[in-house]
């Protein structure tokens, strides 16, 4: 892929991860759902879950839930490989007076549609400094 | 990809993960070191490293720290994507009188030699159960 067209999908991943997580710190766990595929694995530091309609079961008892106030994605990374690609970011996030430092990882892949989407993604708790 | 070859696949990444596993539960990390790419990028729950010489002299200064005298690889699951492959799995490792819950995710990228290498590798502590 010429270089250009790399920046370009990484720029549009990243578009995407931000979007999603922006409505996720609303509460609104759709922006994630709409780009989850069918086959997505997850961990979370409290479970792991494999498919789609475990993981919309999980995000819909949680709707409303999660209000973050303030949030940094840190010098995300992007490693493209094919039809794949690997996000990798710290996230910030402040709640009330908690502050949290998240590790998240994201795999997304291109779908025979074209669209892109998350088959992976891994949150865990970092480092706080 | 046909079914019979992507099982095949699936078993050579297992056997992969396993075998540079068994060398680090022994407290030699080269057998991680052989497959990670020079790109590649690492979460765990102390720090996020870039780049293979930084992850190799990590590595480097504890050989022979880690002894694990039991562990079991659970569930793992390989989703595979043209040239990429993502293997997670949960990890229980036993030293001494501690066990160790963890939650592993590795992304595998057939180099252009044809060798496997891991590009993403991001470890977590899960649940204990």
């Amino acid at each position: 892929m010429a270089r250009d067209t790399e920046e370009d999908l990484a720029t549009t991943i990243i578009a995407m991860e931000r979007a999603a997580l922006e409505e996720w710190n609303k509460g609104n766990p759709t922006g994630y759902l709409d780009i989850y595929a069918e086959d997505i694995t997850y961990f979370d530091p409290f479970q792991r879950i494999i498919g789609f309609e475990k993981i919309r079961e999980l995000y819909e008892s949680i709707r409303g839930e999660v209000q973050v106030e303030k949030y940094e994605i840190i010098d995300p990374v992007v490693q493209i490989s094919g039809k794949t690609v690997v996000l990798s970011y710290n996230l910030v996030s402040c709640s009330g007076d908690k502050v949290y430092h998240w590790n998240c990882t994201e795999v997304y892949q291109q779908q025979p549609d074209t669209q892109w989407k998350i088959i992976h993604n891994h949150w865990s708790l970092g480092k706080t400094e």
